[in-house]
């Protein structure tokens, strides 16, 4: 393959998307890569927002260019980066999330019950680095969090790192809802770097609350919106049925992930097939078992495909196990299944958002005298004690007619 | 199922859009509908623009967003236009694009050969308008121009239409390409009806030139860029070749139209399977030949699915046979094929696009003295003579190392 | 004057805004109203943010636009508007902004002393309904919060009015500063009225907060600026010291403020000159006093014209009496004036904003089961009681080489 | 004063503009350059576009900012350019228009007859050079089109500048007709250089067709508006009609100008009082003059100051002498003023733009074979020989009741 030395994607979010180093090149070209493009970035969220269909694979390319960015940045601030440090960075955001499965995290834990997409990423990173001659090693140290420049990998990955900054920016742009847009230009103007530690300076807190507020608002209004959870836990429960009942579809590999539970090891040993799965197979098996004999897999395989949803309703308080009861009768009488068949379309369940968790690492902000503090701990903070708790909501969902 | 008397959808393009009668709600639950979201509105133009996966369904709502307002705006400038109309030509609006197959123009003639996408979407409509107890009759009769009110078709199909407005600007969105921005509100605020004809004010001119020329630069490029011609054709020579080697697929739908050529009045007879394909019907058939026995068809699936596309040469001039005959020995040495196999890989076609089509009908201006003239033939036009012939432009794939 | 029937303005941040009425073509024709193209909406901001150039009547023309579309929604939920009421709130929200003098907020209570903007503003609705044939008599009942449907007030002017609502979103667009974006179209969808009050629906809590966190940014990082402080308190002495040295200008309208102090009452017979004040004349007159023989009064005005502003630092803290003491010691030397006049060049003062104002109207939040609660009031509230304490900063401005 | 490393400024249109040289910073802290903060780009426009209001100071950081865009995308594609060219093209681009004087085009050959603000740019230029100890000797080679390197002058003053590729932008940005966008940065992406001059890069062939055709609209629609048209001729009028009757005003500089009429070395030897004069010097004097006893002054002055505007029509042909006397005679009844005097009320010219003049330096475009062709003579041009030729428009300017 003859590669070209500059590369030049539009992004309709950031504009032109530069790739100018062979390794990129190579990286995206690989059948791994590719296989980002068929998987949507916001599972079905499209139900509700039409527009939110783009990828896993537009996404991480997004992520990278604001790498790009932030790498300059720095640079310009007399942050030391070497070049080698600089294309290790920029492998490891375009790889960050190789490790997603069909759906991403709607159908995490589901498909492939304990292992998180990350450890996935890191075994796929080592597999190509194998393939690569070992040019990802220092991609991988910094993705794993070893190198001696923490700031690198809080980059990646951290409470304010260009992953957070893409995903937000570009699921605002795709949805339609305003709301989400952070300013991302802003915040990566005021990256700085003190004993390593990526920082944020003085006159850029405002736009880090700007941020974890929009994160707040996207959480509660898109990605947790009561009809998008309704779609995703019919999907899982699609999955969660035809393996009860062993049910087979066309897609071999998605059979193969279906009949058998793997664990980490046996799992990574089955890389090169997982690599083969992606939003077509799931789908494709959901139109085969439309027509299947079990009512309660043809039923959820329609229902979602004609977008005839669960109804769902949050709540702060706990719902009542008889009102539960009364909607698994009538969906059982409905449907004219058991009750113990109608937990399929009715059931509860539990979700959290936090906007600024405590316990993770902290975003820090360098004050023009040197000091250094938590954002939750400046003066007059926005991001006070009660929104380091997580907010807790219960949901339902269940049949109407 | 319980109808809501007013839904409020996000477009990252237009805003918000309304949706506020029951026939609409109807046309929108439906399954034939619903299938829009599995056809990407662009084929694979995201081969090159990753953002441009944007759906059918997307632009069919769109298109009746921008009908909303042309129809508010008439009615603010006096054009009778009665709450039956109203609702009739929104309704032939949002299924204009219903009878659209798997990757819409890029395999059309393809899977159906013979029978264009129009006529499909006229079928559909009359079917679904027997299940809808005729409630579609009006915008059947205004979707094919019979109705007495022509300006109500114009908006629907001609050369400023709601549609085409539409997918300019979303494919403009979606692209990133911002050149094919067109002002469309401007446009709307200078539609106006005389003779019962839509017509464009008079300072309306250099508006609907711009839309010309946006025209004219999408098509260039974006819908014939050179990588997405070649993606396109590949996809239409593994169809081709499952034909010709009889290679049978797990959709028991698509199987069927691979299978027979059905002739117009056999293919109306089989509207209900049509209404069952989409894309994931063919990317999931692209999959599983991957593995298929025959060299050409697995490397072609292989190819497409990876992004690994074939070369492509756009010119003026035809092609020498002997340069293609070279490309073709040298493809047939390199995957051990065939020549005559070779032409999957090696072709040249011709492809064309006009600027201003003075065969169709016209884009006429309304002058303040009551005059008409074809934008064409107005003082200084851009839109001349020449632009009204086709730019025709040939094309080579090849395959490379 | 041929009164057109309806007239289309270009407005880059809403787009189009349509005038439809013969009273609202005379506001807007009146010389008052057109006086408010001559007062900068953001008096200096642009010394920093050089696109900050927009005027009163664009704010009030955009303002007039949110109002139609609210009154468009609330009518879409069956809340009772009639004709005249529509109009009146129109013809309110046009002028609620008609007592602004020169410079706005920045001269407020320095060139007319003890006069409030809102009163000037009431002032001269009243002469135009004695000119109209008081044709103004119910705007002026709601502007003043007298007509027994409150929630018309409220959106005049409230917490979350469409005045806020466009200045926000108006500035954010000009300064380049994008967090101030509020998804105003996502807010006004969510509006309704219970008991004829103004309210917000449920799922727009999280609007709501966006909306009261995009105002704190712009505060603290717009409005209140160090270098547009230090530029507005520059302005404000320049008018102190010509009052202090009796300076005389060209103007003569200007001169009469200058010249006399007047009382409430003496103010409201001079209505007729007042609304010939604008920037022009504060402007032209700096530029005169630039050789003024007075040292004071002319460094300031070459400084402020030439951008050579004052040095301005905000703190928590009070700063102390003897740094304020040696900057002026220096200042005095440098400029050769006595240490007295040097406070126009070293000053110290206070600036405070309060994120949510529980002294104020409260925002109330309507739930689905008819409840009605504060915003600072639902559970997991971002807005909670320690944002609605003001903050506080303290600022010191100082003459630097 | 202590000059800053590294300066970033917002700017609504282009994001984030960087200063970081001392020459820079020197030249935009010099009065001469703070005084175009106080020249409207697009002078009246704003009484149609109310946004239209910014000003040459931003214009001119706008095109420095696509300068600086322009030279990156240059060096990347390994075209020679050395540090000294880079800061001088720069400072060239901050410089270039001035020489400006108050409302811009509209009123220059006005207030300063038979110089050219170009002319006026370059004396400035000289006399900052001897100022800053020559260091702006090389920008000002570059300027006038001496220096061996024709592109980098062509990058500053060409038929595809960054100098119109900001305005196009800047200005269709501030008005809101999006017509106007030309997507700049694909471009600059295309920019090249061959034998030394600046050429554009095959594929940007579309880009270039829609950036003249967008320069087109904007003349016809916004540039050319008849009503801004009429009120810039009546703000020449004010201007010719004070000259006759030798009316004074209160700014002594304007009064300079007005008083007498220089020839251009007598001009360039007040250079320093013409670097006073600005937009609020004219407006404040059409203040002024709004009370002076002449009629015909008095009247144009609070016609234009209140937005009471002449009407205007366009037309292709010339209007008749009969038509335009009765209109004058019409005039003169109604101000009760003479026959002769009507004409500052009632008038007629002529009006023209060519979308690309052949007659100018070519765009030229460069070919994958290494050939270069101008623009309207590449295959299939939409900038034929038609559009080459200038469009003509008649005018008529009256009065009506």
């Amino acid at each position: 393959m003859q590669v070209p030395k500059r590369k030049i994607i539009n992004d309709p979010v950031h504009g032109f998307i530069t790739i100018d180093h062979p390794l990129l090149f190579k990286i995206i070209a690989h059948p791994y890569y590719q296989r980002l493009r068929r998987i949507h970035q916001m599972a079905l969220a499209h139900l509700v927002y039409p527009g939110a269909v783009h990828t896993r694979l537009h996404h991480s390319l997004g992520a990278y260019h604001l790498m790009c960015l932030a790498v300059n940045e720095l640079r310009n601030k007399s942050v030391p980066i070497t070049a080698e440090e600089e294309l290790a960075v920029k492998a490891a955001i375009l790889l960050h999330d190789i490790g997603h499965g069909p759906f991403s995290h709607a159908l995490e834990h589901v498909l492939i019950p304990g292992v998180h997409h990350e450890a996935l990423s890191l075994q796929i990173m080592q597999s190509l680095n194998a393939a690569f001659n070992n040019e990802l090693s220092l991609a991988i140290s910094i993705f794993t969090g070893k190198y001696h420049k923490p700031f690198l990998h809080q980059l990646i990955s951290g409470q304010l790192d260009v992953d957070r900054m893409d995903y937000l920016t570009r699921d605002s742009f795709f949805t339609g809802v305003s709301e989400g847009v952070i300013g991302y230009d802003r915040i990566l103007k005021m990256f700085t770097v003190a004993d390593n530690q990526l920082m944020v300076e003085e006159k850029g807190i405002y736009s880090v609350e700007k941020f974890l507020v929009a994160r707040r608002q996207m959480y509660w209004q898109v990605y947790l919106h009561k009809t998008v959870l309704a779609a995703e836990k019919m999907l899982v429960h699609i999955i969660e049925r035809a393996r009860e009942i062993k049910a087979s579809c066309s897609s071999s590999t998605l059979n193969m992930f279906l009949n058998h539970s793997y664990n980490k090891q046996e799992m990574y040993e089955r890389l090169f097939e997982f690599c083969h799965l992606d939003d077509y197979d799931v789908v494709s098996s959901v139109k085969e078992w439309m027509h299947h004999p079990d009512k309660v897999l043809a039923t959820l395989c329609k229902n979602i495909l004609n977008r005839k949803l669960l109804k769902c309703k949050l709540q702060t308080a706990c719902f009542e196990e008889t009102l539960v009861n009364q909607f698994r009768v009538k969906a059982a009488e409905a449907l004219q299944i058991s009750v113990e068949e109608a937990r399929y379309f009715v059931f509860t369940g539990q979700t959290q958002n936090t906007t600024y968790a405590q316990g993770d690492e902290h975003i820090n902000i360098l004050f023009k005298d040197g000091s250094v503090k938590n954002i939750s701990g400046v003066d007059n903070a926005l991001i006070s004690q009660t929104l380091s708790m997580p907010v807790k909501k219960f949901y339902i969902c269940y049949l109407t007619e």
